[in-house]
């Protein structure tokens, strides 16, 4: 039989992916799950966009343009505009999600053996596209006590290297919800011009930002032109993950037109999801500004509810819908796995993303997990209630395990 | 400014990119332009499909499973049924058109410098996922002379090496329209087990088989379930390219975990899509059995019309809609650009895709083009008599040409 590839046996999966077969088994077994691990949000995509898709009047679905149809990059251009974010429609590529355009970038910019600095902890999907890519992830690592704050610029440039070819951030950030800053940009974009490296900032939050902040976009950096990629998606704002509808932005002339090639590789994103795209872009503002008010009561409510919970660390997060929290437990992992095998709160359980896997750092995050804060109100206090419950119960628990074991 | 990588600088890219911007030139000068250079047709998609697509009820464009919605693969196992094909759903991977296929079933079967052995000339994009997955194409030539009809198995044999870890071949052919038949695929069988290869097989136009000529899919070649792996998407069998819906179809295990690690990582394919996919495989026959009729009397008007022609050497394709022609030019591709540039008939052109780009072998079919015949018989017809026109006016301009600057 011939061997399946050895990158293949070996791409680097989603922190709770091997959790979903017990999550799978709780559900069989008449358990209810709540599913604090995942981004998909229960919020409806909006109305208007689907019915848009629901009057279309194609008769042949063609292939789109390999960059995507020119109407929904002028609609785009008018969006980022929202945001003081000036381009030209041929400054966007549209991707199939921002997984693709993650990928578009790491390739048009990285050759095998380049580096790129992430500070950690990080999506953990850019690992699996830095391995399809053979690019090497350097982590900078940040810290719950400050809400994992950006760290000192001397620390990323503390690990760069010839081979250094650019900086990845997510902002407002996933998985742990901490909201760069302009000043925080700005310091970045310094160390990229002294150093010539990309600036790489992956936006997909950018309508989810809390406590008045406004968000400051990457390609709104002067002098950053050609260092500045922006990775973006609708998957989120317009809770349409299934689209598959993305974007990478830049003014970058090479980096656009070694995108370009790729996107003509695979000939063409989606047809019908950019129909949807497009008539997202025709709306007004009330579906935004309820789903941010919204996530916000929701953080609110996560927040609240951690900060009373005995040896629980969190914070308050500014952005995305995502917080990071430090558990009193051993190990989060064997945690989060005992609340789907062997725990319920009046029928139901919680699942959380463990820590550790979002940590380039071996042996950071152990005692960490992420929580998407992507339910209503009512169905996330009951998750915080089983939370609360288990990590009482699990006291008990962890005390019965041998050290090792919880590991 | 940080440079752009290597490979970004240098995707291949389809053999008639390069002619675009003359087409638009030539539509924005008012010529009127027959494609015959891509595989887009004209027919319309599925009514039926498109139909319950405008009739979803989704409120959630929520991500679909990784591999795809279960009931569109268990629709597929019963499509793939018709073909004698049998299967679990387990065994389908539901990807983003033919291309992510291509790319998961590359990167989970090879690792940086591991080699495929390809027949050619062929579709030309498998050398841009073959760079993106560092892996080494290895040619073996067919020749238009016997329909480009597969070549004696001593030949892949001799290209053989260490590093070989598959044959990929595409059946029906794109770009030659040449259909392999059962004893083709049994000795490529007989190969691949005994040096233990992985046998690519991009079905595609698996539908389009003309001249009563029964489909043989390399999913029924016994004792090869661990080495055979087929490429499969919509696009062209319901005319949905736009649709971005295909899949990777195997039974090898190993497989079928590494390309699911690659589809997770990228999280789901295109959810609207899937309803059309799905919607496809609950119609009749009709449309397919009409669609095949139409495509099998363009190939006899292409056959005819080409046969006519002084000097020009074609066959008449066993499958797929496109035929390979040997045109009497030095050099195809500027005898292509030249009908864009300078030629009209009756204020209309045809625009070919020159040869040359579907070959790995430095020099070959650059007296070749390719023909889809992916329009109505009637334009079609059109097209070809711009062909014949065009060969007897370039016979004066060729004569005119520096030797050099023909080649």
């Amino acid at each position: 039989m011939p061997s399946t590839s050895y990158r293949g046996k070996n791409v680097p999966l989603s922190p709770f992916r091997k959790l979903v077969p017990f999550a799978d088994k709780a559900k069989e077994a008449g358990k209810h799950v709540y599913h604090l691990n995942i981004g998909q949000p229960d919020i409806e995509t909006p109305l208007y966009a689907l019915q848009q898709v629901r009057e279309n009047q194609l008769r042949v679905l063609a292939y789109s343009p390999a960059v995507g149809q020119l109407s929904y990059r002028k609609k785009l251009v008018d969006y980022y505009q929202k945001f003081d974010i000036e381009l030209t429609p041929d400054d966007i590529i549209v991707t199939t999600g921002g997984s693709e355009a993650i990928q578009f970038a790491m390739l048009s910019c990285f050759d095998i053996g380049d580096e790129v600095i992430v500070p950690e902890p990080f999506y953990a999907n850019y690992n699996g596209f830095a391995q399809i890519g053979s690019l090497l992830v350097r982590p900078i690592t940040c810290h719950i006590e400050d809400g994992f704050a950006l760290p000192p610029i001397e620390a990323f440039e503390a690990v760069v290297t010839d081979k250094t070819r650019g900086i990845f951030i997510t902002n407002p950030n996933n998985p742990t919800g901490c909201f760069y800053t302009r000043e925080d940009l700005e310091k970045l974009a310094r160390l990229c011009k002294a150093y010539d490296l990309f600036l790489f900032v992956d936006e997909v939050y950018r309508e989810f930002c809390y406590d008045g902040q406004e968000f400051f976009s990457a390609l709104r950096l002067e002098g950053m032109e050609d260092h500045v990629i922006v990775v973006d998606s609708i998957s989120k704002r317009y809770s349409a993950c299934g689209a598959r509808i993305g974007a990478l932005v830049t003014r970058n002339e090479g980096v656009l037109e070694a995108a370009t090639r790729y996107a003509k590789l695979r000939l063409s994103p989606p047809g019908l999801a950019q129909i949807l795209a497009e008539a997202t872009l025709d709306m007004g503002t009330d579906y935004m500004d309820q789903v941010t008010e919204e996530y916000n009561r929701r953080r609110q409510v996560v927040y609240n509810r951690l900060k009373g919970m005995p040896g629980v660390v969190s914070y308050l997060p500014g952005g995305a819908f995502y917080c990071f929290v430090k558990l009193p437990v051993r190990s989060a992992e064997h945690f989060c796995q005992w609340l789907l095998e062997s725990f319920d709160h009046e029928g139901a359980t919680v699942m959380l993303s463990p820590g550790e896997g979002f940590y380039a750092t071996p042996g950071l995050g152990r005692d960490e997990a992420r929580i998407a804060y992507i339910l209503n109100e009512h169905d996330l206090g009951k998750a915080m209630d089983c939370l609360e419950v288990a990590l009482e119960v699990y006291k008990g628990v962890e005390a019965q395990l041998e050290p090792v074991s919880a590991l």
